[in-house]
């Protein structure tokens, strides 16, 4: 058992305020490596080459490039520019799009010369309002896993299923998915994840196998292939995954592959939880369909990274060469597959009225 | 475009009716090596190391197995270890188990001196009807497809899905879920197929992908994860996959995940199919739950194996240290799911009824 009940944040400011510490997560899960990010080129690199990855983080490094950049030309051409450097990282999750426009907005209305100090205070106030959704959805997706706990036999686990990484790695601290599975664990409930490996990039076998260890859950890591015959053997209490954009209406765009966990649990009668910030939520959608979905390099499937027998990093080749590859990011698994949606304001149904009822200001 | 329109046999007697060819499928699809099988003990690492693989084609190599232990020792006790030694070997497919006993029966009425001669015939009569089932549901299945292609508007493709590779490798030739696809490719029949990558071993990026290849099939690898998505985007129009054993019901065990893709299919309404050779239906089975589900060794899933970027077959290992890890080779697709079964003799309805029109005299 680790000391710490929930990993250390995985972004931070250093103590001279020029620049933003970072762990390089794909380094993990073999080498633990920080670096900093200190430019606008910099964040986006770091976004783009999934160095950070996770919705909720990716907004928080975002809103960094932006203050690097206004720190180095608080101009309107060059915040302009730095916006759309940033924005095209990636396309999917709604932080990042969200973020950059609020940034931007922000900005525009202060005088040139106030823009670098604000843009820093804006970035760190992000920083701290990421870690305090988090500890909420942590808050009550604690008491959903303790009712459900209660139901089990005498000592046996709660056994929950969670997709990708939507931990402490995903965000600043905590994590979305896991952040109820770290209260928990640290109130005592007996539980233990199944941890989809997550192809292409595995971020479940590397990130989230990583981050429950350094923590002491109890987990296992299958393929993504084996979630559907664990939940028809009763060997999966509850699914629990996070989520890159959230409709209105309820639909959760999340890696790829989460639509096929939501329709075994479906199938088998399996509760699936998507724990969703009110930051990943796009009010304005309502047709999922509309979601732009990532397609990323195809060697991120043909070439599968780790840690070689010579204990270096290293890497193969699965499909012949000269294979035709297709990598698509993410998935959407509609409304009516998900039983709830665990936000910071509390649980609803994944509905346009279960929205409202927690996000009034909404409506 | 190749100029075979199917690949070549994955098993062959030596002339000198003293051994059988391989292809080693752990070397595919970087190198193309045969290997020699003349021993009991032999063929039974070549099925337990998945040299060979697929239910059919392990069925045929454990015929030569039984062949090459009366050959060395006709007498009671060696036929008697020979079966539990091949038995052994891998749980889930019925064609093993069923192939041993049958043989086993056979040579125990025969006198001993008369018993290897008759077991390599027998072998090499189950070989030759294994190649006349797989081009029988070729001929079924390219009805069905030609079909298909027909409702397709003018010139695009068919697109299939196929999981793991219920391929020729996997078979002695032609396939099983691939039979059609190869015929309805040489009658000119447009199509494209989805290939699943198939974690933890691999066999569509590695397999299959490399088979069609060979027959100038269009194709496209992608990560399990991914099939749910193209199917709600409307970029499948049938799947298409294999069994290892079918119960007398119509529910189908085959490769892992592959409940995730029927699931996928019947939520967007594309049709799904199975090519079932009569020799995997499991007459006596009726409870789906009864099939062992074979565990195979953690490190298949925590260690990928294939080309490294010097040119030699290397593997890479994607989870921390010391994390747990299951692995679960099959799952089971229920009946409900499954649009028909592709036979040797017809395509019927996935349940007792339909299999039993088709196989009257099992009813």
């Amino acid at each position: 058992m680790s000391p710490e009940p929930t990993p250390v944040p995985s972004i931070a400011e250093t103590l001279d305020g020029t620049a933003v510490e970072i762990i390089d997560q794909t380094r993990l899960p073999h080498d633990l490596v920080h670096r900093r990010l200190d430019s606008l080129d910099a964040a986006a690199e770091a976004i783009r080459a999934m160095r950070v990855r996770g919705a909720p983080l990716i907004g928080v490094t975002a809103a960094y490039g932006m203050a690097f950049a206004v720190r180095d030309d608080p101009c309107e051409a060059a915040l302009t520019r730095a916006a759309e450097s940033l924005r095209a990282t990636r396309p999917t999750g709604v932080n990042l799009r969200r973020t950059v426009e609020e940034m931007t907005r922000f900005l525009r209305d202060l005088p040139v010369e106030e823009r670098a100090a604000a843009a820093w205070r804006r970035a760190g106030e992000l920083l701290e309002e990421d870690a305090a959704i988090n500890r909420a959805i942590g808050e009550h997706g604690y008491r959903l896993l303790r009712e459900l706990a209660a139901g089990k036999a005498g000592g046996e686990p709660l056994h929950i299923l969670t997709h990708c990484n939507a931990g402490a790695l995903a965000t600043v601290a905590h994590g979305t998915a896991t952040a109820p599975i770290y209260r928990a664990h640290a109130a005592g409930v007996p539980l233990h994840v199944w941890v989809d490996e997550t192809r292409p990039r595995n971020q479940g076998a590397a990130l989230t196998a990583w981050e429950l260890a350094q923590t002491g859950v109890p987990h296992t890591v299958i393929v993504d292939n084996a979630g559907g015959h664990l939940m028809q053997r009763g060997q999966v209490d509850v699914c629990l995954v996070g989520t890159d954009r959230t409709t209105a209406r309820g639909d959760v765009c999340n890696k790829i592959g989460t639509y096929l966990k939501a329709l075994a649990a479906h199938d088998t009668g399996v509760p699936f939880y998507a724990a969703v910030p009110g930051p990943s939520i796009d009010w304005t959608l309502t047709d999922s369909a509309a979601i732009p979905i990532e397609e990323r390099d195809a060697r991120e499937v043909a070439e599968i990274g780790g840690r070689g027998p010579d204990g270096r990093d290293g890497w193969v080749r699965i499909v012949p060469d000269g294979t035709p590859v297709a990598n698509y990011g993410f998935d959407v698994t509609p409304a009516r597959l998900v039983t709830g949606l665990i936000t910071e304001r509390g649980i609803c149904t994944p509905s346009v009225e279960g929205l409202r009822s927690l996000y009034p200001e909404r409506a």
